[in-house]
């Protein structure tokens, strides 16, 4: 078989869970959608070589390395996705764009508004080379969520009045639940806030196309130490058996704010509701309608249009695998739902798209800074009273 | 016919919306309920001759006055009701039970705490006497709403970690409608707050059993001038053709806090969330489990029991209407659904009983002033920057 | 209180569940909608004179009968409303409107063809005297569900393809549960086939404004004994301790057919239904659009609308509590949901005022017959193999 | 790389609609399941040499074949995917088996009984050979469905009195909409119900593990003519503009019947079902609890138990994402739900599975005789007036 179109080569950096869904994305993208130019699965870099190469022989990578700096070297590598920590991303993504790879990163951008600020400069400085770059803002690409962003930008809602967004999982209700690396704040800079409270803050704001200026905040940690991990578990903190350790992250975290344009937001992100396992939800009101979603049921999305004969008004379900809809008609036919993971195909496509066309994809890292302060000011509030705290300029 | 059970006689202050409602209450709670003691629907008190003769006429009132003092004084009637706007609520409660009525008082107990104060220092010197008072937060009787209660009694939510209650409303979005009574802080004391806010901060507090301790707010008024009322329309501000009021209330209120026992609380109320006609939604995040129930559906109540294997876990849709549900026992047979006036013949039985028992009816107006000093926290930490704002004790 | 307008007295016979709910909506209707005439409760009638005089102070009938036919005579009854079950239907019924008295007679009309026609041919003679008949197929009366007739009648379904209906309930699945009125041929004419298969014959054929032409069909008794009652309970076959007795009706009634006009009809009524409480759902599939309902949501009606931009098509939930839906304006504010009895003070209103206008109220005793045709049908076809079978002509 | 585990070549027939879900699913079983054997996509075949070229280019097959037959002999084929119309099934099974391919065969197993006859024949011979087969049945492989299938087989439902099913989709709704192949009864054996009505009997026999034993049954084609396609469109029938052609299959089929063990069917299929996409719908209501599916809700199943304390029983949403749900703990963390494809994937690693260890995987051509036999007895039954039809013995 010929392949008359190009290729990039990507490498990729880690190989759990983020590796695993951004490899499944990386491996289907050119067969889903007609694209200028294909992926190239050409290496995966990880620190143990066993586990990284049985990686790449599940995942379907070609080569192995075991220093990222090494993965950004390679010349048959183009493009280096980041899936490690939010600790790694300022060290490899600046590394990578200086050696003219462009780049993917796992959300959040960094763990400190200093380590995205440097990431956007760089990125900034790159752009100017040709060089790309977009944070992983994966959710930005559920077809439903694409559409109440097209909804917003038509002027369906008119004026918005109020974003309310809750990010709700439940995987460490359990105190016996270990100290993994997502609980330490050097490794995962914050808990429930940066992990899933970053995506609603992008999530929301990209649907409304408006940026919070300021927030009330509220954070806690119920479980204040958490078993150690016995033996060698990579990033899990280690122990001895019964040993216990500190939970350094936010468990939950609150916040009421404002946007821009003078809607009102309320935002939680929890790992402790119980029963709830994915279940991102946003709900936006404004003069002429609103929109509702949720996560767990990802191929709807609700909308209310306030225009219509009030006796036939009603929230619809529209359930967003029809051709017309965003993504979905490279897929399959109406009402054969898509998953999780393509949302990242989504991502892989955007990406190489604007590569070969020579624009800038979002979210761009600048998206990712925007989105960091967000996290800071909350941080600051929380520790300050809840006083209302303005988010910075990016 | 004879009827061997005693009577009470009900005066009932007012005739709009809510005393239709409880004129509803009235009329049908004996025949639904066995009671120890049956209402006797003796006399309707309005400031409109005309308006009050024909409304008693209509709902069933044996007789009119139209001076609420002289209701109150009349020897026919042994209990009030009081279904005036905030404004006047402590006024009438006060003079009530002065004369040894028993009292039942629409919600928000009053427009102020020092009005609250006076009326629950008021309700517990009658108390002494044995004169009952109760504040109408009707939504605590919804047979969801009350088996949820049961279900945090039992124990079944564990700890209780998130308490997140919206309550949502969209019948002011359009700029048009006029500036009527519940849009004037001299009548309403506030907004969307008093008025739904109220209602939430009640039934989360009577589900979880704590209380709300301090609170970090925001309020907004997205429509600041509204046109007047042509003419003389009661309670709404009069004025000429195309004349413009200001609005002196929030159109929405939010918050977040924490309740005494560790929950974090997310509080919204707002009246122009598009689409949402009458959604007051409550969902508690426990330890062992999870509730979530939202009026717009009233006879469903969702509990997670996370206690039970994971593989059949997942939130069940109980609908409310069984014989060993709350209240349910008493109407029709399973799956034949209770509506929104239920829940005030509910309260008519509670209340009811309570007064035959020689019993303290809950809410007490004591209740009602701890959510008063919740709404003026609100407001205080809205006034001031958001800032983290202490519950005043009760 | 001087009333100006005039009243019928009603008298009722029998006081069960059906009585019951027949009270609620006498007591009440005259206080919600503004008729032309209101009713005035008159009498009941039952035959323990000590249980029906308890009832009738309890639901608040003036006077007390204890046998129907004293009833029919009474010069303050000019409305006999029926609510016995079917085997006395046609008795009293036709004997009510020789009397001149006017009938709203609970459904099914009957319990066979026969005694269905000679109450259609009784209720068209005393048509063209002016007295008026109605048999009480509630369900038309849910705001959602003539809602749903309006959507039709307005076209907005287009040609319609589909019906299917359910009428789901679970209340004798346990073997212990007894033997009961309904489960015996000779009181209840069928089982859930008469029942509440009844039901969705009329409630379909309302909305489609279209009859069944012709049906397939199977029965079955899943439990063939059940235990005698003991004592005496009414209506239940009583027995000795122990004692069992043959369950003479369907536990489940199943049909496929045809409507004139070319739709297809898929048909299940059950008592076997594990965790279907009351669910009577109805969903109809046109050219432009289709409806979906459930009565365990009352309050709600699911519309799509085939004709509008794809990309924004869906079901919606319309919430049917809007002041221009059907029966909904004279209640609460919108959002504020109704109950089962509501549909029944509906029909107390639209009977009344059917009285009130001299016109003949609808479903009228021709339209039970239809359905008791259809019933007929379905068991004749059951019987023979399940062959498609006619509907006879009304 | 060095892949340590053996492969086995696939060949695959068609690359329309099935072959590019199959092609997702041989593409990335090997990465999100641990298999004892890795398929190869060694070879695509298709009568057009460009788009077939075109087709294994995007798909990522190997090798190009313009002649099943060739695809068949080839060495490095040891599983031959059949994904064509119904018509060509049986020539292209039985001739792989022959030649010792394990088959995979798309669904409805072929046009009529006798090819489904001779295939079963064909698959008991070659199982004798070790050569395995399996119809590709793939809603049996929802997570959400296998759970259902496992709650059954534990008895948690009891005795099961009734299945419901419903495939409904509106994809030919407009009557302007041409005349493809699935429409012509030489291609495609009947319309709605084999393509969709042969899934719900699939689904429906599987999970409650019992067979159709008989059915009384109704069919309709709405409409009778459409437009030929112009030009060649492969499949579809050609015509010049205008041109219209008959219609040869049903497009609707609806029947009711009997399972053994004594439960009550009511299936319907459709493909006129406007608003509804691809929502397969089964319900099973047993004596001890009940069952409910909706493919548009594919992470979902719902489950009653009605062993419990009946103030808390309910439908609950069991969201099927946990690691101890069939299928899930491969993919990702709970709540991050999979789509229409992943069935196929599972379909692939449970025939890879049965291959490598030896065993008849399921469901069986025997299985897949089973439902056409069900299917012509439901032809049968609409033909004869609906008369309740035994379907023959497998």
């Amino acid at each position: 078989m010929t392949e008359s179109r190009p290729t990039l080569g990507v490498g990729m950096v880690g190989y759990a869970f983020m590796g695993r869904v951004h490899s499944q994305a990386w491996r289907n993208v050119a067969s889903v959608f007609d694209l200028p130019v294909r992926p190239a699965m050409a290496a995966l870099s990880g620190r143990s070589p066993g586990a990284t190469a049985e990686a790449a022989d599940k995942l379907g990578w070609a080569a192995v390395e075991t220093d990222w700096k090494r993965l950004v070297e390679r010349d048959d590598v183009q493009i280096v996705d980041i899936c490690t920590p939010g600790d790694s991303h300022a060290e490899i993504a600046i590394a990578a764009l200086a050696a003219g790879k462009h780049v993917l990163c796992e959300k959040p951008l960094a763990n400190t508004v200093a380590e995205a600020e440097a990431m956007a400069a760089a990125a900034k400085e790159a752009a100017a080379r040709g060089v790309r770059s977009m944070v992983a803002f994966n959710y930005r690409r559920v077809p439903a969520v694409a559409l109440a962003r097209r909804f917003v930008e038509e002027g369906r809602l008119g004026e918005i009045r109020h974003v309310r967004a809750q990010y709700l999982q439940d995987w460490i209700v359990d105190p016996e639940f270990p100290l993994v690396w997502r609980l330490q704040k050097d490794k995962a800079g914050s808990g429930a806030l940066g992990d899933i409270g970053a995506h609603i803050i992008d999530t929301a704001q990209f649907i409304v196309g408006r940026s919070l200026t300021g927030v009330s905040a509220l954070t806690e940690t119920f479980i204040k130490e958490r078993p150690l991990a016995e033996g060698s578990s990579g990033l899990a903190a280690e122990g001895g058996a019964g040993e216990m350790g500190e939970v350094t992250v936010d468990d939950a975290a609150l916040f009421i704010g404002r946007f821009d344009g003078g809607a009102l937001a309320s935002f939680e992100a929890t790992r402790f509701a119980t029963g709830r396992k994915n279940a991102l939800r946003i709900e936006v009101n404004g003069s002429l309608g609103s929109l509702s979603f949720d996560f767990e049921a990802m191929n709807e999305l609700w909308f209310h249009d306030h225009t219509i004969d009030s006796a036939e008004q009603g929230f619809r379900r529209i359930l967003v695998t029809e051709p017309d809809h965003p993504y979905a008609g490279a897929w399959w036919p109406p009402g054969h739902g898509l998953g999780y993971e393509h949302t990242f195909v989504h991502e892989a496509k955007d990406f190489l798209e604007a590569i070969a066309a020579g624009t800038d994809p979002a979210p761009s890292f600048e998206d990712g800074l925007r989105v960091q302060r967000v996290l800071a000011a909350v941080e600051q509030s929380a520790a300050e009273g809840s006083r209302f705290t303005t988010v910075e300029d990016s």
